[in-house]
Parts: structure tokens; C-alpha cells; sequence
């Protein structure tokens, strides 16, 4: 079961902004746009091309004259806002709406997010609608995210709170080399082999050496032991005695 | 003390891509900025707009010929793939990255960040230069991110983890209401409807009673609004005019 909660832009702006947001939401796979009363009507030509591919999210999306028609279905809202505001809400981040999204569905309850306008953001009428404040967490002294951009952390939030095949880590060893030593190892490694005919083309260069360079990174060697690596090649591109 | 892993971008085509990056960077608080062979020189005269502001990042921005002289100081370096690699590395979604980053910065040591080409991402030999593969978590249907949204997931996880101004969960900046003031609204509701032969009998009073405390109590009511519906069950109380 996925969660598929409304992205309800309130009197958006920009045909651009509008697809942008698209991409956006099927990045990670929502597909409930709501607008109201977007400035320049709907459709707007300007969204398709901004979507990038996301046309199903624009071609499905609804069209409604106030808010409250637009969360009329909706049993959880969030109001995403930067500014404070003078309204008793509990406030959320994106992952903590995530997780209220996610038991609200586990609920059988719908939810909805509503985002502002591009230059001024949501009234605090638009906000009365709401359950919850959304707040981003961001720089203090350069908070303006554009449109798409908060949508994306939202959506993001949600589809990791559902998604069950993300990648897991593998472990990895600890105070690893700087890049200049590992590539000097690397260097080095390959310009004594060089010498001696080791890469057997051109052609095959690019992928032998890749090859090292990958062995050598993932060893996870210690300066220490970048160190007694160089010795090593060294000694055995002596002679033998 | 604040994490400020460097964001590589290799090779970046558009400078208004450049300038998105910017912004995105120091929304959450990034300014170390490496630009390899960005394909169109730098400055570039596209990017400064695009910021909106962010210029600080831009003017900061070093270039670099090679992904191996962008990191050469740097002890831990994330590739950001959409596509599989058949490379052997440890791959990390964005909030994972970030605790391992947390965790480098604490013994003193520097991590990066590589994102690749709009059009084609990281080459095999770019990766090459990682330790772990970064990968987000995406619909795997629509799964291409944009430059700047690949990077504002990843800052905003930086953000997030090294954040200690969160907001937390309140459900009320001014505080609820205290059970004095909430147990004499109910008392005065109840009254008011007992005057009225609400309760139908004395055997459902405690129930019906139950009901309207649970009601009054889970609204979370702020000292404020107690004092708002007082007022309202006064007037309403009133014979009519």
C-alpha cells in the first residue's frame, strides 16, 4: 500500500512552477494534485514542458475555487509555511508528517498538504484549514525554498516512511586514507606495472586501471597502511638482487 | 559545530543548474562548492540568477580539472547514481550518508559529495573515486532528480542531523489549557444542557458526561479558546431576543 496523500498548491503562480511540482511529487510517486484557483488558469501550457515527463500528474490534477473544497475530502492537513505564525497548531517536520500521514493511512484517513503561493506563501486564512503547521527546518539566514524544491522534501519524507526496498548500508572500514594518498598509492601502483607491460592495450587501460583504483578504495586502507603499500611497490620494482 | 561537506558537481552543463545548486546548498547551510571542467568556463553569467541570492556559494565555488584534484583533500566521498553500477562499493540513501558524515566530521575528517552531468550522470571512472555510492531512494518508474533536487535532499539530511533548532511538537506555542479551566468549561456545558433535559437519564449522564469531557480534552483547547467558548455557551444560553 502506498501513501498517495493530496499536494493541494494554493493559488500557484507559475505554469512552471506547476510542473516542476509534478516532477516533483511522481519522483516519488504521488499523483494527487490539487490546485486552487491557480492564477493563470488550467491547463497551463508552461506545466507540461517543467514536468519533464510527469504529464500524468498534470493531466489528473483537480481544479477547485477554495481551499476549503479542496481538503472537503481530506481528514489530516498540514500547511507548509516558513514564516511563524500567531495560530495554536502543533507543528511538524517532513518526517514527522510523514509518520502522521502514515498512521492515518494505516487509518484509512486521507491526508493533504497544502503549499502557498510562490511569492507571499499561505494566508493565515489558508492556514486555519490546516491540522498541523509544516516547517521545513532550514538555514535561518536563508530559508526561501522555491515551490518544487519543499514539495520534493515532503514527498521524499513519504516515500521513505513506505518504501521497504531501499538500499541497506554494508559495512565499511573506519579512519580510511585522504584521496591524495590513495590516489598517489594508485598512481604509483600503476606506473611501475606501466613499466612493465601490465596493461596489455589502450583500450583495456581505462578498465585496468579502474579496476585498481576501485580495489584500492574499497580496502579502506589506512594512511598507515598506504604507507607499507608504497614500500611495498617500491621494493618490488627493485631488481632482484 | 556545523557540517559542511563539499558538493562536487562534475562537469555541470547549465550555469542556471549551477545557481539552483547554490541555493539549494545554502538553504541548508552548505558553502563549500567544487565545480570539475564545468562545460561552459567559470564564472558563468547564468548562474548568479538562478541563485537568488545564494551568491555567496557561487563566489566561493572552486574549479578543479579533475574529480581527483576536486577531492584530493577530502577522506570520505559519496557518488550519487540513480543507475546500478557494477562496482563494489557500499551504497548509502541520503539519510544514511549524513550520519556517516556526522560521524567523519567528528574524528576530523572531510567529506564530498559527487553529482554528475545533467544529461548523463557520473561516469564509471567518476565513481571510481568513491568510497560509497549514494543513492536516492526514488520511484523506480520516474526516477530522474534534477541536479539541484539531488542536492537539496542530501543538504537537507545534512541539515537535519547536525540540527538542534528543530521544532518540536507543541501543541500549543501558548500552552493548553490547565484541567481547572478545561473541568469548569465542561461543568458549565454540562450544566447549561442539564437545564435543557439534554442527559436523558441519570443512568446515561455519566456516559453522555464521559463523552464530553473525552471531547473537550482531546481538542487540546488553549486557555484562550476556553475562554472563547465560555463565552460562547453564555450566549447561547440566552433566551433568544
Amino acid at each position: 500500500m502506498k501513501l498517495n496523500p493530496a499536494i493541494i498548491l494554493v493559488q500557484p503562480q507559475l505554469g512552471e512552477n506547476i510542473g516542476k511540482t509534478a516532477r516533483a511529487m511522481l519522483n516519488f510517486g504521488l499523483t494527487d494534485m490539487r490546485l486552487v484557483a491557480p492564477r493563470d488558469g488550467w491547463p497551463n501550457p508552461s506545466a507540461g514542458p517543467a514536468a519533464a515527463g510527469a504529464d500524468m500528474v498534470l493531466d489528473n490534477a483537480k481544479t477547485f475555487d477554495t481551499v476549503a473544497d479542496a481538503v472537503a475530502d481530506c481528514h489530516r492537513v498540514f500547511a507548509a509555511t516558513v514564516r511563524d505564525r500567531d495560530m495554536p497548531k502543533p507543528v511538524a517536520t517532513p518526517g514527522e508528517a510523514a509518520k502522521m500521514v502514515s498512521e492515518s493511512f494505516a487509518s484509512g484517513l486521507q491526508s493533504a498538504f497544502l503549499f502557498g503561493r510562490e511569492a507571499s506563501g499561505l494566508s493565515n486564512d489558508d492556514v486555519s484549514h490546516a491540522d498541523t503547521v509544516l516547517t521545513v527546518p532550514v538555514n535561518p539566514s536563508f530559508g526561501s525554498l522555491n515551490l518544487a524544491q519543499a514539495v520534493i522534501l515532503v514527498a521524499y519524507e513519504l516515500f521513505n516512511i513506505s518504501d521497504e526496498t531501499k538500499p541497506h548500508m554494508t559495512a565499511h572500514p573506519e579512519g580510511p586514507a585522504n584521496k591524495t594518498e590513495t590516489e598517489d598509492l594508485h598512481q604509483h601502483l600503476a606506473s611501475e606495472l606501466d613499466n612493465r607491460g601490465y596493461f596489455r592495450s589502450e583500450d583495456r587501460r581505462a578498465t585496468q586501471e579502474r579496476t585498481l583504483r576501485n580495489l584500492i578504495l574499497n580496502a579502506g586502507f589506512s594512511s598507515q597502511e598506504v604507507h607499507t603499500l608504497r614500500g611495498v611497490i617500491k621494493s618490488l620494482s627493485r631488481p632482484k638482487r
